[in-house]
């Protein structure tokens, strides 16, 4: 039986991103990644919108989201492996309550040096050919909606095209000796006793015990530490030995719209917000629906994040819900931006965040030799390399990580008995 | 289609609680409690040791523990109700480093006006016929099995018939013109927008949207707040609409022996801890395996709560391992108190926390018309009152509830977002 240094469970974009860090620390250790799927970032690191911005409260996220996109633009400036990253800039727009709530906020986050513009309406409607105004339609009254007091942009944000930093870390890891196994489904973690009497029933309570690796569909593989990095799928093993972490899957849709009209193509490609001459990714006022311009489609991707009532549930192949769409998405985005009337429907996928309703933010600690990565409520794509260098640092009980650029992090920052996140105040 | 201004999922002894609070302050309220079972705290309630002590070290559980033991004396003692109670004391074993640490636990304690009593070694195995030297057993070493340092005798503890208050609470709920549904199970919470326009997708997630009663095997029945009081069924109710506690199934198992034996009747009849003349309640030093005096079976109760690797899993039968018993609690117990040696088993069964498995305190919060209530964590019975009548001032949305003997408690203090409660040290 094969005796690993590290088993890493998932071959998405966080566990890729631990076993790229542990393997580039520790190069002698042999290490091993397995996926249920049958290639890397299948899962949901796939269907994500693969936005970045790194504009945030919480200087946590700050960080954790900064430090990955300045090593987004190492890999693709440095080590010419092009991530296609795409600078569209965020463009918030916000209700004149909502403004009231945010505009401290902006300020502070101004001072500490974070990069922001205000819009004005006018100035919006005019870029973006834009309603400001629509609390005048009778509809979008009854629908709750309000008009666009303020525009914040945001340039230091953008897209990536997240295939090819999985593509990135999976052949670095290989290049380094790591073992990937595809199409390996982990049934269970596998738990033996510190020290084994050679009893058939251990571990006893009185025992002390751990976790020793992985069961899965292709054998048993032993290992020091078993890492679980795989984001929705991750609870029902750590379940398994009775292992809490805050993670609730929650399906996420993205609905995409082709720049088909000449009005369409117009906002696609608005000029003046940033080099890409694009629509910013642009978020509308509570119900903050959000659209994504996606250059090389020609088209528009469309989505809102719901909560209440939406279920947690884990689910394998989640589908996007055709009247999410008919009655919510278009509904809203349509009071705003009337070129989408009359549109059909490109295409429409949906995934799952691996959501923690406690703070929203990554979870990584270790107990019992088992070591837990995730929860990264839908940043995980944003956050992986700060998250992978966290991880590989708790792999080597460290204290402290260095994230890129030579940045500090505590690792118990993000543990659950030690945790010391700062709260967000902007969410999207 | 019945309306009802709340309706209480679980009539275990927290809904139980719940609703005799909420229809004492609120008489003209309609209240209906259901469940799922054919009667009243037929679930984990019933599986409890429906052991108490008014002795803890964070003062939230202290509050909520006392004031519901005060409770249970004024109903038996005033209002005359025989709930059996048991002052049997609590006697907690420790070993001489683990002592170490708890020493100025217990100080302090103390020093806030708990009463507890320092045993020694000597007078412990006096008193009981116990080993307190376990160390220079070779199987005992093995097992880590530490010697017994000190005992700390807790008088204010003890035990109660939990049918008993399962049945006063339930009859009075009934005289004061509560509806109780058993046979009853819900299939998930009703949820409608707060302005109807009367669609058939309805609610839309730019609606704001609110729990509106619950749908059954009997049929749907609306309320103004619906109640989740369900122990380890509510989460998965509260996951149907996406609404997070930590609350995670943990499977406890007791295990009865019959004092048959003349050493075993001596040990059960122990003299001198309290006017039970009983051995107390007894907590071994770590693994914590704990014997209940049964006085009215004649009989033990053996238990122990595992953790790692024991699963977080619903079961609605969970069955007791005999294995657990054969190979743990009686290989430990035995080395103590060899007065078990060669007994057999005279029945066992198996119930589940529902755990908290953040600080272990329980969790009383809403949502959208739903409340919460519920993360026991082992300690529903003994804090149910207290529980309840907190539950009930959420109910009437008020910041304080009044708990029994005028003792005033923050609501908000066991909520999931303003939660503050104080860490306990003193964990069986």
């Amino acid at each position: 039986m094969a005796q690993y240094d590290a088993v890493i469970v998932g071959a998405g974009i966080v566990g890729l991103a631990t076993a790229y860090h542990i393997k580039r620390e520790r190069p002698n250790d042999r290490i091993l990644i397995v996926d249920k799927m049958n290639a890397a970032g299948q899962g949901n690191t796939a269907k994500s919108a693969a936005m970045f911005r790194c504009f945030f409260y919480s200087p946590t996220n700050l960080t954790l989201v900064d430090t990955t996109v300045e090593f987004f633009k190492h890999v693709q400036n440095q080590l010419g492996v092009d991530l296609k990253l795409k600078w569209t800039g965020y463009l918030w727009l916000f209700s004149k309550e909502r403004f009231k709530v945010i505009e401290p906020i902006l300020r502070s986050m101004g001072e500490s040096g974070l990069e922001y513009e205000l819009y004005e309406a006018d100035r919006l409607a005019d870029c973006l050919s834009m309603k400001t105004k629509v609390m005048e339609n009778e509809e979008a009254q009854m629908m709750g909606l309000t008009d666009v007091e303020k525009g914040v942009f945001v340039p230091k944000a953008g897209a990536i095209d997240i295939d090819l930093l999985v593509q990135f870390y999976e052949e670095e890891i290989k290049k380094m000796g790591g073992e990937i196994r595809y199409n390996t489904k982990v049934n269970r973690i596998l738990v033996e006793p510190e020290e084994s009497l050679g009893m058939p029933s251990e571990p006893f309570f009185w025992q002390d015990s751990k976790a020793a690796g992985i069961e899965t569909n292709r054998g048993t593989f032993k290992a020091k530490k078993t890492i679980v990095a795989a984001g929705v799928w991750s609870n029902s093993l750590l379940r398994g030995v009775g292992v809490f972490a805050p993670m609730e899957p929650i399906k996420r849709q993205l609905f995409s719209v082709k720049a088909s009209t000449q009005s369409l193509k117009q906002l696609l490609n608005a000029k003046g917000f940033s080099e890409e001459n694009c629509v910013p990714f642009t978020i509308l006022p509570e119900p903050s629906v959000y659209l994504k311009p996606a250059l090389e489609e020609d088209a528009f991707w469309l989505a809102y994040g719901d909560h209440f009532p939406r279920a947690f549930k884990l689910e394998d192949d989640p589908q996007p819900e055709e009247n999410y769409y008919r009655y919510g998405i278009y509904q809203v985005i349509t009071k705003y931006f009337p070129q989408f009337l009359g549109t059909q429907l490109y295409g429409s996928w949906a995934g799952q965040y691996a959501l923690n309703p406690l703070d929203g933010q990554p979870v990584i600690f270790e107990e019992n030799n088992l070591l837990v990565v995730g929860s990264c409520s839908g940043s995980g794509n944003m956050k992986c390399d700060a998250i992978g260098r966290i991880a590989a640092a708790l792999y080597q009980d460290e204290e402290y990580a260095m994230l890129y650029g030579k940045k500090e992090f505590r690792v118990d920052d993000l543990s659950m008995k030690n945790r010391d996140v700062k709260p967000e105040k902007l969410i999207i």
